[in-house]
């Protein structure tokens, strides 16, 4: 059980830093970008530790369920930003986000 | 075609980097980690890569094709070093290895 | 003489990494956001391909001066388009990614 | 004072990744490295949140400060490790290690 909580929380990691990232690259075209800044900050951030919480989840690390606490946290920042916009590349990383959100409450627990 | 090469390219480094993180982790576990050396070195650095091309493709970057020539002359050395040893994570890694070589082969084609 | 322009290399990785980054973040608080664009992806490809170099540096990866031939290019890439921007920041940025060019030029002659 | 503060923990954290890719990169060319297993996994956890942090910083997230809390965690078993072993290599790190730790407990106070 354990493994599958934790193979479940990296692919719930890598799947969120994929929709984060085309989420701030879709935000980058859209006609008002300034509207989305805050939008595409978050998105950022959260690629980023969704990225680092799967690699310490590959590879073990001792550390792996502290980053899913920071992760889960991120997670929510973003959703909570993305589900202000209507775009549709935001409706999809806002679902990432919580799902991810879940998943690394699931490893934290 | 063009999206289902991204795609596939995406899915691919992701999958690589994970192989060569669980590997790497694998091989500090062995008893003999010093044969193991070089195979840690890069799956290391087949891990970076693989996980910047993959951000690369899903922000569509335009300098998307020029890291997955990098990162096919990584994976290439990583999948010969890995197919050196016997261990199961060494194999599985060298597979992940072909195959994200081959993805980016097609990506930069 | 080889452990110089090395060094000399990653602290350009690093400063470049840095400076992108500020530049980023920076340009997402302007008026005109859209305007910048280009200006935001540029910074974040530069921001983490230099991280990659300054890592496979670090730690003496055999792909250090490959990885230097991709950072060298979006280096120039982003300091072109950070020079039609008349904000310090992207004037700081464009000078800390030439500088930069220039480190990788060395390590990957 | 407050950016003081920063940007004496992004120069910290870029410190510490570095010093912790060079130990890493090291102790694998070590005679034993399977005494040095438990110093390479914590080189590398420590390396990426270093890494990480340097860039929430840079980017002035929102998340910089609880990103700070994890850094400085990871920052101190490392530290421990390190200080476990002779090596001018870990003598280097942890002191690296320890001085991030300071620094990232300042971010997050």
């Amino acid at each position: 059980m354990k493994h599958d909580t934790e193979q479940a929380c990296l692919d719930a990691c890598t799947a969120c830093a994929e929709a984060c990232e085309r989420c701030a690259a879709a935000c980058l075209k859209e006609d008002d970008v300034t509207m989305l800044a805050r939008c595409i900050v978050l998105d950022l951030d959260c690629a980023a530790i969704c990225r680092l919480s799967a690699s310490y989840i590959a590879h073990g690390s001792e550390s792996a369920a502290s980053a899913c606490v920071l992760c889960e946290d991120v997670c929510r920042r973003c959703a909570d930003e993305c589900g202000r916009h209507e775009h549709a590349h935001c409706r999809r990383c806002a679902k990432a986000c919580l799902a991810c959100a879940e998943a690394c409450a699931a490893m934290s627990a």
